[in-house]
């Protein structure tokens, strides 16, 4: 019998606190005053956490942080302009499909999964197609779970003058991102990752010196960040129906967060659990899929184990049963697992997770995590 | 001090019950067995109620109604589809606008905020232009909380081979919304409305038939119910993460809705909500916008009084501190305020309501609810 909650080990939706979700059992209206100071609190809080007061607003949007890349998108590029996508994974890869399928031109630098992408690669392509307006990347490619190197791309977009588009839905709240060294017309990030929210809703980061000139450019009413920013200065109010309960959710989730200590304290937290996982895992076995010099501490790829008798479902049932929720891979050529080291959880239900592991493959009578090759 | 919750009049989000909002004290892995199981049983429900399973099938989308709205025209209109929106109040207004952003050649037929649309206008329209390939309607505006008539404009839209796009947000699971007497190409409403959900959600009903057509119809990859519908038959799981909390306490809203009888039984609560609150309303003067022929049970318009003292700001607040959240008026030429008959209340809470009105008004120093004509 499961009486206790499953942990995640998911990159989200991922295990909340219970004052979070306490914070949840309240109704509120969408258009009352209590309900606008708590939009006005969050957006004043993840302001405060990239120091982008002078320099950016933020919008926040409704549904998941796809929406948000999306709307970015949409809001962001001229209808003319070109989008170059630095692709090193599955989510750079829906971020060029998104981009195409509204119409804008779109170009795609390939890399490996496992490696970076590169901003000297980035530089070369930019000298041979001055047509590129706006660079798009992914922070932590949760694909496989690269750290991508945001400076240093910020930093060539800024040379070469190009706007820069950056999916932080995964590194948001845990790596430092400070707007105060960085150069980006657009970073999204959602309710519901390292902030240790309820998913259910996205927020975008827009440089307020191109804000104003993005009047328009959306084909998408839902999409259109101009337009929702727009209406939220001026009455406090979501243009749509607010998801009421996701918001107070992560209103009480950024109050834990700044009590723990804001990033810095929650990328310590992330970083403790990653190594402990890493170091737990190959003890058992486990070969890490990533070399650990890219290895973002959001989220782990592993090798399936060579073992025959190893098939994803049923060694995810087993994790299961002893309450820890596993995730599958999303590499297409190489059979991998994932695991997840953020949420509400520290070292303890790491080392829990990995023991859990540990009785899973003797469960399945796998004597060793050992990948094939 | 206010400890006990505001009852929240309004036309969603709403006053949800205690059932419904405990249910997401628990965090759910969006790939899981588990929650596939929730997505599939509301799926179930959704249809049961509609008596849809032979000729639709559903697909929820994050994001408030109106994503579900612009989503629904994305996907069942092709690019050169030409839309007719039937447009009696502000979300006729929206789904035009939504319409022609995306592209989609739009005509709107215009009718007054006080009256229904009239399937003896459209079949005018349509007999003069042939053009048209769509037609698209709100089922209740709750712009001023018209019923429009479904039934005659389906029959209507039947007789010419025409697509039909329903809105119908505020009407589903309270109004009768029958698919196998209605003609409709898609069908939308959203958590949280008349099943009494929380925000953070919509649905939309595709017909079978039209389906199949709508592949690569979207210009937008996250408002393409397509690519959803199509992921969500092969996997169980959503496309992009589901709001899992918002989609479990719509699994247990759900499960009050069939407890409690159905549709019937809904819209028979809400009825006798509505009757109250009119009859309370027009006791203390104030009187409806609407003639009670064309009433909606679902949201009421009431003209502001005419007495000097009244300002709906001071009132709301009033209002307010006595427990009670009322809603703006959504009509431009005239003022007035809205009181929803929706929720998880019933005519207890409509008569406090009305009675909190009575010393609001006290409060303020005003005579009567009488408009100043």
């Amino acid at each position: 019998m499961q009486t206790r909650d499953h942990i995640l080990l998911t990159p989200g939706p991922l295990t909340t606190t219970l004052r979070t979700k306490l914070a949840m059992l309240r109704d509120w209206g969408s258009w009352d005053t209590d309900f606008i100071a708590v939009t006005a609190k969050v957006r004043k809080s993840l302001l405060d956490v990239i120091h982008g007061h002078d320099s950016h607003v933020v919008v926040p949007l409704q549904g998941s942080g796809t929406f948000s890349v999306e709307a970015s998108v949409a809001t962001v590029v001229p209808r003319d302009g070109h989008v170059l996508v630095l692709d090193n994974g599955a989510y750079c890869k829906r971020a060029a499909k998104l981009t195409q399928m509204m119409g804008r031109r779109c170009t795609v630098i390939g890399f490996a999964d496992n490696e970076r992408i590169s901003a000297t690669a980035l530089e070369a392509h930019l000298n041979s197609d001055a047509s590129v307006t706006h660079v798009m990347m992914i922070h932590c490619e949760t694909g496989a779970g690269v750290l991508n190197p945001l400076q240093s791309i910020s930093d060539v977009c800024g040379k070469y003058g190009k706007g820069l588009i950056v999916d932080a839905m995964s590194s948001f709240a845990a790596l430092e991102i400070d707007a105060r060294k960085l150069q980006f017309d657009a970073l999204i990030a959602a309710s519901g990752k390292c902030l240790e929210g309820v998913p259910g809703m996205g927020f975008v980061f827009i440089r307020k010196s191109v804000l104003a000139k993005c009047e328009g450019q959306s084909l998408s009413l839902a999409m259109d960040l101009f337009d929702q920013h727009q209406y939220m200065e001026k009455t406090g109010q979501w243009r749509f129906t607010p998801p009421t309960h996701v918001l107070v959710a992560l209103a009480e989730a950024i109050a834990q967060f700044e009590e723990e200590g804001g990033q810095p304290a929650r990328l310590a937290r992330y970083t403790r659990n990653c190594e402990s996982l890493v170091r737990g895992m190959q003890a058992l076995g486990f070969k890490p899929f990533l070399d650990s010099s890219i290895q973002a501490p959001i989220i782990v790829t592993f090798h399936a184990p060579g073992d025959k008798r190893y098939e994803f479902r049923k060694f995810y049932e087993a994790a299961k049963a002893r309450g820890f929720i596993l995730y599958p891979g999303k590499l297409t050529e190489i059979e991998t697992f994932r695991v997840g080291c953020i949420g509400a959880i520290d070292q303890n239900e790491i080392e829990q997770a990995v023991h859990a592991v540990a009785l899973t493959l003797q469960d399945l009578g796998i004597e060793s995590g050992k990948p094939a090759n």
